[in-house]
């Protein structure tokens, strides 16, 4: 977490001022049955610096691969994207109709449509409905506007089972003069027959070359966005844009670097803790934190298993601190454990010390369990330095309904 | 499969004559506030090879501890098994009770401690009511007898929550004699605040050396109990022991070996699709089989991802043949996968051919997967010879309920 004093606006706020250089709009084109938004765009007024991250899944969909050929870059100046359609499993059509979205972009803004990164989220298997794009794009840039207002509009057109928009923004200053870095994201939802994707957008007016953006960015995944999950089931259109338009005129050297990833890592886990509390069916968010395992990389492989394991996940819905679901699944985590050494903390309250069970108030942390939306898990597995953090929501029945109840 | 031609008795067979050399008992000693049979006490008449294979959860509970010593063993002279608790994480007083309950055996039966092995399931963090559990032994030695229905009440005194007994034999002819194998099985119940264990103890008369034994067993792990899940979460007790009398006088050398594997690896199966299909709240068992994989290893490594993918089981558990979700599971899964070559059938029916989807009749696709238990599900997922086959049970609202209800 960032220090307070260092920077006052580590918290956030609707009201930042939005980086400069950049515009935003949000409209709908009628890829959505229910009629909300599903086409949003963001254009930079000059070409700026480009990064992103992309799914891991081998299966990607047409825009991932359309993204990942452009970018990192020095010269984007959109990125449009839509939603109620991931242009997933759509084949050459596919690859054709995302490039086609980037050249309709293109055309509007006057510019080359390998400057137009692509994201698409929503059914897959289904053809893009390029008629309703194509007209989205146009109105889009018509409402293009610098407003907070319509940075929600953009923010809005992403969404497809969100339950809200996701939105966060830093600032800091350096030598006089303020950084902005304000990101939007869309969370595990599912429409049947399709599956969740992750998407996030970044706006920054700090000046980064392609290589420092890329870095800081993969450095801030690797810190929110990958330590979460919902059902652990990685999408194929995953996507990541971190874009810089350098209109602060803060250069982020040596110097600036680490405030700047400081502020990059804290707005990334806040988008990143949004995700999970909006997760489908979600009522609780684990906040698991893993320490003395024998490196960061096996501790977060223990976070990562015990995040996963659905006796966990429904202990934590019922309220329920059950150390032997928690203990016993860091035991199979593809890690080393000290069994003897492991020591269990929930809610704060030490209720496994050194591998053996401590006499506690089951009632009472059990009510504090349900109370909290979040739930802190602090597991010791060990005496090494290995540190992770992880954010997983419960499984309920909710969860379960909202994904058996629908048939293709 | 084995062929009928060369095992005609292949299919499971109650009335199948029990292996020569071992009696059988089962009793409730009050470890179960039900009143149900909870002491299972298996013996052989004279010593006997043993093998086991154990959990490879780093947290072991104690009786796990005790057997992993004393096998492979050819002196072993009974097993005894207690359900209702799993003595695990109790320490060095588990280690005591375990050890403790191996003397008791050892003192009825008037030979050494060394020669009994101990398995537990039930409860964790408490510890055994070892009172009841003496009881409990004493009452068995009186009962042991050699007959189907002494077998089965051992086969019932392991469960815990399973809805129904597990147990499935075979035999085979090697030059006139007989050899017979048979098995007892618990799976993958929780009582809370506990988790599932699964238990097996199989007896044959085959004669085979120690190593012989150990490989055997092995082999027929690997091919069902390691290839099959309900939640993933390994448990700290899982074990499965084999005994083998010689009784039968038919030494497993070279020339019946493969044979024998071949009886035990159909039984082993035939037992884990009994816990699959016995799993909480399941509704189906997905056979999950896939082909093309660029080697065994990877092809199960794919299995075992698809059949813990929360969106595939809950599309199983709604009969929606929803290829989306199976192929991009197979796509996260650590193997490679071919994208261009995914072919997949549910139901025999193909739906996804080399990485484009097909038209078909979801409706009724849809309601043959909801009409079988068992849903096959073939994957191709490149042009390799790696082959696996594994089964998992769907995620209902029940397993939910069931997990997430009770409260410490």
């Amino acid at each position: 977490m960032m220090a307070n004093a260092m920077n006052p606006s580590d918290q956030p706020s609707s009201s930042s001022p939005l980086p400069g250089g950049f515009r935003y709009s949000g409209t709908a084109c009628g890829l959505k049955a229910s009629g909300r938004k599903d086409l949003s765009l963001v254009v930079a007024d000059h070409a700026v610096v480009a990064a992103g991250v992309y799914t891991q899944n081998q299966i990607v969909a047409a825009p991932v691969i359309n993204c990942r050929s452009k970018t990192p870059s020095r010269s984007i100046r959109a990125v449009v994207t839509n939603s109620g359609n991931a242009n997933a499993c759509t084949g050459e059509q596919g690859q054709h109709d995302a490039n086609k979205m980037c050249e309709l972009v293109a055309d509007v803004l006057d510019c080359d449509p390998s400057q137009v990164l692509v994201m698409s989220t929503g059914v897959i298997g289904v053809p893009l409905a390029m008629e309703e794009i194509s007209k989205g794009i146009h109105a889009a840039n018509l409402e293009l506007n610098q407003t907070t207002e319509d940075f929600q509009h953009a923010a809005d057109a992403i969404c497809t089972t969100d339950q809200s928009r996701k939105t966060a923004s830093r600032q800091f200053d350096v030598d006089g003069k303020t950084v902005h870095i304000t990101g939007m994201a869309k969370g595990a939802g599912m429409i049947a027959p399709n599956m969740a994707t992750m998407l996030a957008l970044i706006t920054t007016d700090a000046s980064l070359s392609e290589e420092e953006a890329e870095a800081c960015l993969k450095t801030a995944c690797k810190e929110s966005f990958n330590r979460i999950s919902v059902d652990g089931h990685t999408s194929t259109n995953d996507t990541v844009i971190l874009l810089a338009s350098g209109d602060s005129k803060v250069a982020i050297g040596k110097s600036s670097l680490e405030i700047f990833q400081r502020a990059l890592n804290s707005l990334f886990t806040e988008l990143a803790k949004l995700i999970v509390a909006d997760g489908e069916g979600a009522t609780h968010v684990m906040a698991i934190e893993i320490i003395g395992a024998v490196n960061d990389d096996q501790a977060f492989e223990i976070a990562k298993t015990v995040a996963a394991s659905p006796l966990v996940k429904t202990a934590i819905t019922g309220g329920d601190p059950n150390w032997g679901r928690i203990v016993s699944a860091a035991g199979y985590a593809q890690a080393e454990i000290t069994p003897d050494a492991a020591t269990l903390k929930i809610c704060g309250e030490t209720i496994y010390q050194n591998g053996t069970p401590l006499p506690f108030d089951a009632a009472t942390l059990s009510q504090k369990m349900k109370a909290n939306v979040e739930v802190p898990i602090q597991l010791r597995v060990g005496l090494g330095n290995g540190h992770s953090n992880y954010w997983s929501s419960d499984l309920t029945t909710d969860y379960v309904r909202f994904n058996s109840e629908y048939t293709t």
